[in-house]
């Protein structure tokens, strides 16, 4: 028997399942279940995703077993409404839909009223009395399917019904006589036939042919791949069309269309929460040109539909066990529900609407963990604007305009309006807003580029909403009082007029544009955990925040450290769930108050005496520094790195700061020009630093060993519980290490004897060398822990300077070269594998060797979870990626089958 | 039974032999061997190199029972001759000496004439009647024993004799008469007591105990490491340690001593070479004291010893198959021979010596090539002075001095007087001659700095001579002329001051000391066989160069290509015997002539079109350049590398260069300096070159392959056989390479269906980036062959800016963190172990997958062993290595068994 690849759907019956998505796409599964469940849906057909896959891997040819498989599956649909496929008297139209396993919103194309010619138009006219309906379908459908299926730009479609409407008069479109639309169709039909070469096809089936070949190719059309490229959606098979006979929300004022979400996609709010326009076709809701209105007045309008619809969505709910987002047609007053999907949120929202339904047991805490995105999560711990700040930028002149909130956060940057723009200055460094009339999916890269996205048009469920919600980013649109013109890369605001280049602030939770910028301040959760603000440990956010981070570490099994270098980030660490310290960045400490003097001093000297009498005045700072952050961390061990960039970055590279620096030593300023000279180098990355320091200049390592246990020894001595880790960095072979090694343990041990503490320590090493990772079973012979330094080690695996990518990196991801950055989520491929060795030869060389992570990728959610795979003890990050670091770790544990506190309490 | 550790032989008998020299050292097996094969030999006993091992491995605690054994073979020595070890009237005076399987001259301590003690002088007297010779003798063993054994230096006591020589008013230390000589013992002795703390060991077994830890502690001295970290020995158990029945060089006229070497080591005649010194010890002769005389007059002055010297000569050359170098003493004319071992030689002899023995037939052509040394081999190749340039140096007041050729080859260089300024003028990157009375072994470490060695003292076997003829070093010793002052850091020749840093230039081979700088010219190998020279052909050094290339073709089993730019280059490559270009770098092309300003105009260009046009004026150059190649290389394949330099290289960095570009390119001087600006990195190494020019600038891409086609259809037209190899550097990423290798083709096969041609081409990559060589099965589905840049995988693999590391890689080496320079031999251990999976991985991908180096590692000769023995198909270096590759490749083949062209014949 010839494979299946076409599945029906319709009268509370279907052939697919939810269960289905690989080979019907969501949207497919999600018709054929919710027909199954008795929602009314209007039947239709699923053509599978293994056809898209079929065609690209046979050449572009679809499965020869296809064209009659769909000719059966029309007539079952003929049957089941009573109609004909391009018939005459009893019309039956479809909608054409693409349709992938995730979701991929206004990515692939779709085409309406199918299955319109001129003898169908009469048709319809016959049956539904409605004139101008047909003819209005009918020229829809000339436009849709000459743009979508065979390239024909809207434009020229436009500029027809523009002079056809200026011809007559006609302020709007739905001003149009249907005569006049029959003009339109006319004329439309001649763009057609002048662009495309050939006449517009009159046949039904041809038309259909056509369309669906159009879904499958519109899967890799560039704007799709890159789509899925920036979220990283791999795997899939290809696109499913789904066939549907067609409903009309455009028959008049007991019609509509509409999209709603089942509960706050902004904030989580349990709410029937969506938009709908009267008297039109779903493209026009999402699309931005019209401003819907808010589904809330649907109750008024039309009472009973609302009732059916609220039903609905609770009826979805509970099959789904997810907050949905569903589209719909009132088509004279009877209600269909043309999709339903798990709907996009906002971090907020995500945590919120998780933590609620395990509280209404729609489903378990793993579940809920497994439902939040780390960078949703991160949204709670986005910053605010400060009140006072915006209180006084809003002051005056300061509001430019409101509009529609559609992504949280806060923002602030100069105005551009191309997404090119956005992509170019973001390369150059620089923080812009990228400010749209509306987006579309050739935005997408400039959206990404931007701090925020600001839209004249759209509403919430706009493409720009969406896909900022996606991404977590900053985004207000709807904003009808700003007037912008592309020519001028300028928006007015009434008089007030922005250009581009202008600093404004956007704020994602009020709608506010401000001018100039805004200062920010930290989120309630920020506020409540981290600096113990009691009214806002009380807030719902916050409660809602600290309920989850109960969970991740009720499940996670490796620990979560943080990357911090003074007393007060320790402590902030600590509220947010660190560990203990994975990195403290000591060369931090020497920029502090006269503290660069010192080592200023120590560079400048010609021998060791001279070196270590500097490095004596900055031992009492270090060791206070010690100190504090050993108490900030007590119980938890603390990771020490020893010096580790070059000298040269505490020198001054200018003229003024070299005449300064020789005036206040009492030096000639030709002698520190010449030390700045003979400190520069070509490749300062791969210089003399690090553990090459050390080697060249023992007094470093010794002083730096001296205030670590001597700090240790004094705090021990007030009851503080202290576990220095003490790491030496960039080591290429193991005789760098083995020769500091003895140099930190006799430092160590001597001072410790001195002091008859009893003090314990260890000496580990950072692996950020690839040769490091190449020897690591000889490297654990000595050493008793691994950090990875994976910013270096990639920078070294990749052959990139993390300085200089810029110069070519936005073109990489373009042209998909790199899918990401690989100095933001690690590439598991190549730096991964090395890290991969390292972890396996080190314990090799020393059986449970304790290895860790403490780039900036211990804070990246996939990172994090590759780690955890990989078996590393903890990562380290930056103290707000904490609560991610947590969050991923639990869920590649929940992944991974087993439980922390489980395994612990056996 | 106890392990046996002391080895007896004497009388023409022995329980050691040659074959043993693991266990006894090298002399220790070579006197035994002597003692069977009957040459004269004082009789005597070798303690094993097992006893060293023991003692290291067991806390420098001696076996138990080696005591007992040594008592038992001091007994068989007093019978064999006679003596008695410590008695007062037939006393036996024993010298003890170090000596490990390999030999390292100078390196190890030596005690002579131990037994001696007030009792003993007066039986030595009652027996010899030489009342002189017994206290001199005692003297100097006090001296020796002391140095040697209790690290009391040496100056203490000869500030004693000086005082003693004063008081009697002597000028020489033969001038003292045998109560001054008793005089000098006591107060040797208080010299002793006071700087030891204790009296001078009276007892002969006690002092043969202390020679014996002595001799054994000098193994792991740090000159002893030193020198056998810088000669890469590596394995050793230790030093055996030799005690020997004394003979007396210093008994009058009818005595001497000497070392010979049994063909010339200097340009490998076969000829007696040596020097001796009439009533004198063995260590005078060599510790460049008093300058020797030729072992040629000995045969007026001892015929009968001079013949029976070389019957001996002979036997042993004839015993061991290779030239030796020996030690022997004349007592009371009656020959000993003390010494023989396979002597050290110059690169010239080295590899005349070995195809003068095949001729001999004493070895075969196999063994031949073992022996020759790759640094030797290339000393054939090292340039001599313009002999023009040299008439021109001498004229006038150029000659400043003339010693005594010493080690070969011609240098120019600044003087320095001490070792240490060696090291360190060195690392700036300077030229440097290091220049002293005689050289030790703590001057070690600056000999290897210096460019070539002079001293004022010292003969053809002086420990200058040695060391630098061992490391193919350009070396001039005994130049008596000169007048070197420490302290003024100055050397004085008649009236002539030469100063510290004042550049003077040595001739190796002539022994000429001249001032100033002088142009060096090719070797007669160059000449003749680079340069067509018919004269210098005839040169027997070229034709034994001829034959030892002969061999090498014939066993190995790996080509060997070079890395060459220019026609010209790769000509004078193929003469050297390069199979093909491994390398062709295309930028240096751009460098020539106008062509730089094309470069600039491309860079300047702010869109595609007009980098194409810049391009264009380019290409025809480029494609001149690849047909001048090809021709070249007839037959042979051609690898060229796409762009590679960051494109900030091509423009001028300092104001007065920008200027001048401005005013030629009709801009203003700010552009140019913005774009430069625009252009800098922070680490150029790691930014925007190699293939990432091509993915962002693919008209770069596409000019270069289409020079590179179109060259190869034109000169294929003339029947040229071309065989271009296309390579796209610095791929991390197979997408990268995919890119590229796709444009490259598509460019390719139009201009070859347009020209309707037959050529073939490879496209392959360069592996120079870590990642690169971790997903190479990736990259070689679509790459043809690979070529490993083991420069920059060097750099990437370690960390290390190649241009940086000056500032930490003398320390490295010193400290020994790093054994070696690894950009002068591969880190096999860990950037080899990137080439092995490297090569796995990419053979997985595409069997047979062609695998190549072209860094400079293919020239050097442990490195190219390595890279056959990782199953490289070639390796490529610059021209004038290609006959060292060649030699190691011939030497792996021969050392992994099988040969090239056995194998293809059958």
């Amino acid at each position: 028997m010839a494979k299946k690849y076409v599945y029906f759907f319709g009268n509370g019956k279907a052939e697919g399942k939810a269960g289905m998505k690989e080979e019907l796409g969501g949207k497919g599964a999600n018709l054929a279940e919710m027909s199954s469940i008795g929602v009314p849906v209007p039947p239709g057909f699923t053509i599978a995703t293994t056809v898209c896959e079929y065609y690209y891997a046979n050449g572009k040819k679809k499965p020869s077993t296809l064209d009659a498989e769909i000719d059966a599956n029309i007539k079952k649909l003929e049957k089941a409404l009573g109609a004909k496929f391009g018939d005459k008297s009893n019309p039956l139209l479809v909608s054409v839909r693409s349709g992938a396993a995730v979701s991929m919103p206004g990515m692939m194309d779709t085409v309406l009223n199918l299955g319109i010619n001129d003898d169908v138009v009469a048709g319809m006219i016959k049956k539904t009395g409605n004139e101008r309906m047909a003819w209005d379908s009918y020229r829809r459908f000339i436009n849709m399917f000459g743009d979508v299926c065979m390239g024909v730009e809207h434009e020229h479609y436009e500029d027809e019904l523009t002079r056809i409407k200026k011809k007559y008069k006609r302020a709007l479109d739905t001003d149009l006589t249907s005569e006049e639309l029959k003009e339109v169709v006319e004329a439309y039909k001649k763009v057609y036939k002048k662009h495309v070469g050939s006449a517009f096809p009159t046949d039904a089936r041809v038309q259909l042919t056509h369309a669906v070949n159009a879904v499958i190719n519109s899967w890799n059309a560039d704007r799709a791949i890159a789509y899925r490229d920036i979220n990283k959606m791999r795997g899939l098979k290809g696109t499913a069309v789904n066939v549907q006979a067609m409903v009309f929300g455009n028959m008049g004022d007991t019609s509509g269309t509409g999209v709603a979400f089942t509960r706050n996609p902004a904030d989580g709010t349990n709410e029937f929460y969506g938009e709908y326009l009267i008297n039109a076709q779903g493209e026009d809701v999402v699309a931005g040109i019209r401003t819907p209105e808010p589904i809330s007045t649907l109750k008024k309008k039309m009472p009973k539909i609302y009732d059916e619809l609220d039903k609905i969505r609770l009826k979805l709910e509970k099959h789904y066990k997810d907050m949905q987002d569903v589209e719909f047609t009132i088509q004279e007053g009877k209600l269909f529900m043309l999709q339903t999907r798990n709907g996009k949120r906002t971090g907020l929202a995500s945590v919120k609407i998780a933590v609620d339904m395990v509280k209404e047991k729609l489903i378990d805490d793993k579940t809920a963990l497994q439902r939040i995105d780390g960078d949703q999560l991160n949204q709670l711990l986005f910053p605010i604007f400060n009140p006072k700040a915006k209180q006084a930028a809003l002051k005056g002149n300061g509001l430019i305009a409101k509009g529609l909130p559609a992504g949280p956060g806060a923002a602030s940057g100069l105005c551009v309006f191309t997404a090119d723009d956005a992509v170019k200055w973001a390369g150059k460094g620089k923080k812009v807003i990228l400010v749209r009339k509306e987006t579309s999916p050739e935005d997408v890269s400039g959206m990404w580029a931007a701090e925020a996205i600001l839209t004249s048009t759209g509403g919430a469920t706009s493409h720009a909403a969406v896909v900022a919600r996606g991404w977590g980013k900053c985004c207000v649109v709807g904003c009808g009082d700003l007037d912008i013109d592309y020519k001028k890369r300028q928006m007015t605001a009434g008089k007030r007029v922005i250009k581009e280049g202008d600093e404004i602030s956007i704020d994602g939770t009020s709608g506010e544009i401000m001018a100039g910028h805004v200062e920010t301040s930290a989120s309630p959760v920020v506020s409540g955990v981290v600096e113990g603000n009691k009214k806002a440990l009380k807030d719902p956010i916050c409660k809602t925040y600290q309920e989850i981070m109960k969970w991740t570490d009720k499940y996670r099994k490796i620990d979560v450290r943080t990357n911090a270098d003074s007393p007060q980030d320790s402590l902030n660490a600590r509220k947010l769930g660190a560990e203990g310290i994975g990195l403290c960045r000591t060369e931090h400490m020497f920029f502090e108050g006269d503290r660069i003097w010192a080592i200023r001093e120590m560079i400048l000297s010609e021998d060791e005496a001279g070196r270590e009498k500097a490095l004596k005045k900055l031992l009492p700072y270090q060791r206070k520094d010690f100190e504090g952050i050993f108490k900030a961390m007590n119980g938890h061990p603390v990771t020490i790195r020893l010096l580790d960039p070059p000298l040269h970055e505490f020198l001054p590279h200018d003229e003024k700061g070299q005449k300064e620096m020789a005036k206040r030593m009492g030096i000639s300023a030709n002698v520190v020009k010449k030390k700045v000279e003979s400190l520069h180098e070509f490749n300062p990355m791969l210089g003399h630093r690090g553990c090459r320091l050390s080697i060249t200049y023992p007094e470093i390592c010794r002083m730096q060993v001296t205030a670590i246990v001597e700090a240790a020894c004094n705090v021990t001595k007030k009851g503080v519980k202290v576990l220095p880790e003490i790491m030496i960095p960039l080591i290429g072979t193991d005789v760098e290490f083995n020769i500091l090694a003895q140099l930190t343990r006799e430092t160590a041990d001597a001072i410790i004897a001195k002091k008859k503490s009893k003090v314990k320590y260890l000496v580990g090493t950072m692996m950020e060398i690839p040769r490091a990772t190449l020897i690591a079973d000889k490297v654990a012979q000595e050493a008793e822990f691994f950090s990875f330094g994976t910013n270096d080690l990639t920078q070294m695996t990749f052959g990139y300077s993390r300085d200089d990518i810029g110069s070519f990196l936005p073109e990489y991801l373009e042209k998909k070269v790199l899918l990401e950055d690989p100095f933001a989520s690690i590439d598991q491929e190549g730096v991964g594998q090395l890290v991969r060795t390292g972890v396996k030869l080190g314990r090799e060389g020393r059986k449970n060797l304790k290895c860790g992570v403490c780039g900036e990728h211990g804070g990246d959610q996939e990172s994090v979870k590759f780690f955890a795979e990989v078996g590393l003890n903890y990562v380290s990050c930056s103290p707000y990626r904490v609560p991610i670091a947590r969050l991923a770790a639990a869920q590649h544990a929940i992944e991974a089958g087993a439980s922390k506190k489980g395994k612990k309490k056996k």
